[in-house]
């Protein structure tokens, strides 16, 4: 049996991750590996539940403090309930957003208090952290126009102006500068096809690793 | 305008907080006294819908850490969203329930690490505490007959054992008699009217001192 390990795909809205996924579940299927997909906010049926209420476009009072206690609640629950277990049992977890995302969105963008949010999310966390973050970087101009086109109606947190969404994009590409073992940077301006080479690229190796951890 | 302040009513299930609270309000708006009622989990449109998810009898599966942070992302929204501005509006705001009760079932009760828990809630606190916590106290053995008495399903919280609801009461005992300047206990034992008088004399001693405080 492998050594389960953890990927989550991240970076801005309309940069491709659903379609990135669920190409790697594919692939790793095809490999004859086990995949348990999930995301954030959600990922359990509490998850989901907290999801709604982050998400929900009508409830602009939300306070900065309340918004994060409920991705930290949402978060404990998730590794808990979901992800460990997965882990245990050999799987590949990839995960749709995680951590990486309430430090971009919360504090790069939104100006939130650094160490609020590491108190947080550390209690969440509780010592776990995923192996990888893979991180499909577009100009947010670009990810705005496609997330525009697919007609979808934008929820309480997409719904952000464009100099938030810079900020976002830069509280990625922060992180990932300041931990490169944990994160890796694509782009996502590039083809379908040579996003998702790059993108099996940097899976290819994470298996070879944890086959090595054996 | 009085300074105002906020009162919390807690204690075992079934002792009467319900009746108190609604007799305690009449009484204040005879005085002449502006009233905010609240309570927690909930007190906020998004509070009640984090109460939905504490409370709901289907989620068994709810960790730990989980519970502890969504009662924090409530208990965070309501003093900023309800509780701060009612009380610099001057009103004297009654919770049914609020940090205390935490550290009752959460820690006294359950057992859940004492630490973690003061961290969440001095997050959600953020430095703001409530000038009165009231006590209304009971056997569990009789604060159970009367909650069945009612007739009313319970929730997930309430459907404990009985050893539980000893240690909750065990614990806003020892919350009492650790911070005897925050906590008042009533024996909820005794008549409607007997309880309501005791609660009425502490109610009188706020109002007092709200007054000399201007």
């Amino acid at each position: 049996m492998h050594k389960g390990f953890m990927v989550v795909f991240d970076g801005s809205n309309g940069a491709g991750k659903t379609t990135v996924i669920n190409e790697v579940e594919k692939y790793l299927i095809s490999k004859g590996l086990a995949v348990t997909l999930t995301r954030e906010p959600g990922g359990t049926h509490i998850g989901e539940k907290i999801r709604e209420i982050i998400l929900d476009p009508t409830t602009p009072e939300m306070c900065d403090l309340a918004e994060l206690m409920l991705f930290g609640a949402g978060r404990a629950q998730h590794i808990q309930e979901k992800i460990k277990p997965a882990l245990c049992a050999g799987n590949i977890v990839i995960s749709d957003r995680f951590d990486a995302a309430t430090f971009s969105f919360q504090h790069y963008a939104r100006g939130i208090d650094l160490d609020t949010i590491i108190q947080i999310n550390n209690l969440a966390l509780n010592g776990f952290s995923p192996e990888m973050n893979i991180i499909l970087d577009l100009d947010p101009v670009e990810g705005l126009k496609r997330v525009k086109s697919r007609g979808e109606g934008l929820d309480r947190l997409e719904d952000e102006k464009l100099e938030f969404l810079i900020k976002a994009r830069n509280g990625y590409l922060m992180q990932a500068k300041q931990q490169p073992e944990k994160f890796k940077v694509v782009d996502a301006s590039q083809s379908k096809e040579k996003v998702l080479a790059d993108v099996i690229n940097i899976i290819d190796s994470l298996i070879k690793s944890s086959k090595n951890d054996e």
